[in-house]
């Protein structure tokens, strides 16, 4: 089963129209991913851009809300590997209220495996490569 | 021409890789809509939320990042609509570094017509219809 | 013992200076304060605010930082009732590097008791009231 | 007169409690801050970092609000130098609405000066001293 992320919603995350401030979604989606890194990739983020010098910016995002997000709610942020090539890696997000079936909310964004020193697109490193394959196998059963 | 509006990268929209973290510039997309109610459509976005009593929560997006941006960047994001339905509104961004002929970042957000009261879509009211028909030939131009 | 909240410093915390940005950890307070509700005065911050009508804004806020805090710290954000009059409560903040003695954030704010619905300075509400001694005398343990 | 930076409410910077959530104001402060150096001191803050290699993080900061602030209201950010030593600089702000003669927020912020690459107090550079002269002198007049 695929990887899943509790996060509350906050009071200062809410809008004038007293929903979750859209942005915010996408800032929930990182916080998930960073999760995701730490408990399934076996390697927590902050290693991954100061260890390895790896930095994973995103060059494309498509998103779809369906309903909106009050304060207080409880959901889960699934985080999943959807594919990669030599220097992209894409992550699939759905967002769901505690205990519901139908997610409120899914995306997925494109990221480029970049050199933190020279900020140049580079292979995914055989280490990570390795760890995406098993998270994907992992998350299809 | 079509409309845009002048934004300064600051101190807090960095993180830990040193650019732009991307969830900001949503924001930032939002903050230029705000300014195209104001100055483009004839309304300031308050109103249309506290008067009007109309919301346009955003049900889609989707945004291409193909440049980071840094600290002390400045940078112009153009607002257009794109299209409009009964009940939704298209606006497209795209955000140039100031100068620049190529946008760094394109993007498009579909939104609703939403009643704030009972949070139901609605259609678009007149006295919107006819503002975005003109911002649109306007920015055709 | 007071109450203590895990946060952990999140990739998107970080400023251009290449720490938490500081107007970030004030967030940080909050959130802790939500979980303060629910968990030392068992009653859950969106129910403060929906049911019972009560907000708490800050009017006086004051802070120490000793030391900067970096992607990937894991801290934990102690609150305490630091002491109550008729319409203001004061709580009171210590950030500890997971595993340290010494705080590296002091800091507390002065919130007054409104009625959300007029916007009005009011009593702290009698139900209120005996949770916060409550909350004091197990602190003080 | 002192020097004053625009800022305008935004939807994003809204609360549960539709007011402008307390964290943000500090947001704004630093915001104003920016501007503050970029016209009052002749130099921008990202040269300050990037070229001098001096970053100004906070040690204490103190604020009082006294009314709360809405979305589309537009406020008046007074950033001047309160006091300097050899190593620290203190930065007073008051809030202002448009058009509005008594402050709606008053905080100040003491500053350590750091060398960027070690990350430890350094005295405060000539060039900058003269600076900050000069800024409180003109704005005592």
């Amino acid at each position: 089963m695929a990887f899943r992320s509790l996060v509350k919603v906050r009071f200062g995350d809410i809008d004038h129209a007293g929903i979750v401030y859209y942005p915010r979604f996408l800032h929930y989606f990182h916080v998930a991913l960073e999760e995701f890194f730490d408990s399934e990739l076996g390697v927590n983020y902050p290693t991954v851009v100061n260890h390895y010098r790896i930095g994973l910016p995103t060059v494309h995002l498509e998103t779809d809300f369906s309903h909106p997000l009050r304060f207080g709610d409880e959901i889960e942020i699934e985080v999943r590997v959807v594919k990669f090539g030599r220097t992209s890696i894409t992550f699939g997000y759905r967002v769901f209220k505690l205990g519901q079936e139908d997610p409120l909310i899914i995306g997925h964004n494109v990221t480029v495996c970049l050199d933190m020193d020279t900020f140049k697109k580079v292979a995914i490193p055989e280490w990570l490569l390795q760890r995406l394959k098993e998270a994907m196998g992992d998350a299809a059963v």
